[in-house]
């Protein structure tokens, strides 16, 4: 399992034209092999922003990879940047492996 | 459903060590109300650190303000300050409340 992640420092005030933007989008992940969950978490605000992240679970890091390289990708972001007035930077990505876990009942 | 997170800039060196210290706890989690799933993440290494995150989701944010206040979050953190000499500084919370889900097949 490998959770990808990109954190998003988005201007106060934004919040519901960024999130608008995820909900209102065709992801085309959803044939994507290997992928298995897609969510959009909302953070904690600061004062100029609040942070948003986009979270997507993978069966593992090479399923994550070879999307990366793929034509649903591109079709994905194909207008990715033409938002960036709602964010102050570029959005960090952060990919992590699995190392424990612990399953509720 | 609701995500806590801790961040943990690791000692580059101190990633076997920390990682162990998790995998030897007694979380205390199981049966707690609201509990799902929790994961240790392993994220990108930097010259100084490698980051963790504890990656816990909960039913709701109301859920997880519940067992921050219970015998059983004390139980399990009663040795959590034992070993700060693993990483740069505390860690760094954030809980992200899930805005959009999108499920595999």
């Amino acid at each position: 399992m490998f959770i990808a992640m990109n954190r998003f420092r988005v201007r106060k005030g934004a919040e519901a034209d960024f999130a608008a933007i995820w909900q209102n989008r065709d992801s085309h992940l959803k044939d994507v092999p290997g992928f298995v969950e897609f969510h959009l978490l909302q953070g904690p605000s600061e004062d100029d922003h609040t942070l948003f992240a986009s979270h997507t679970i993978w069966a593992n890091r090479a399923a994550f990879v070879d999307w990366t390289r793929s034509q649903a990708f591109r079709d994905a972001h194909k207008n990715a940047g033409g938002h960036s007035d709602l964010y102050l930077e570029a959005p960090r990505f952060e990919g992590f492996d699995v190392v424990q876990t612990i399953a509720g009942k």
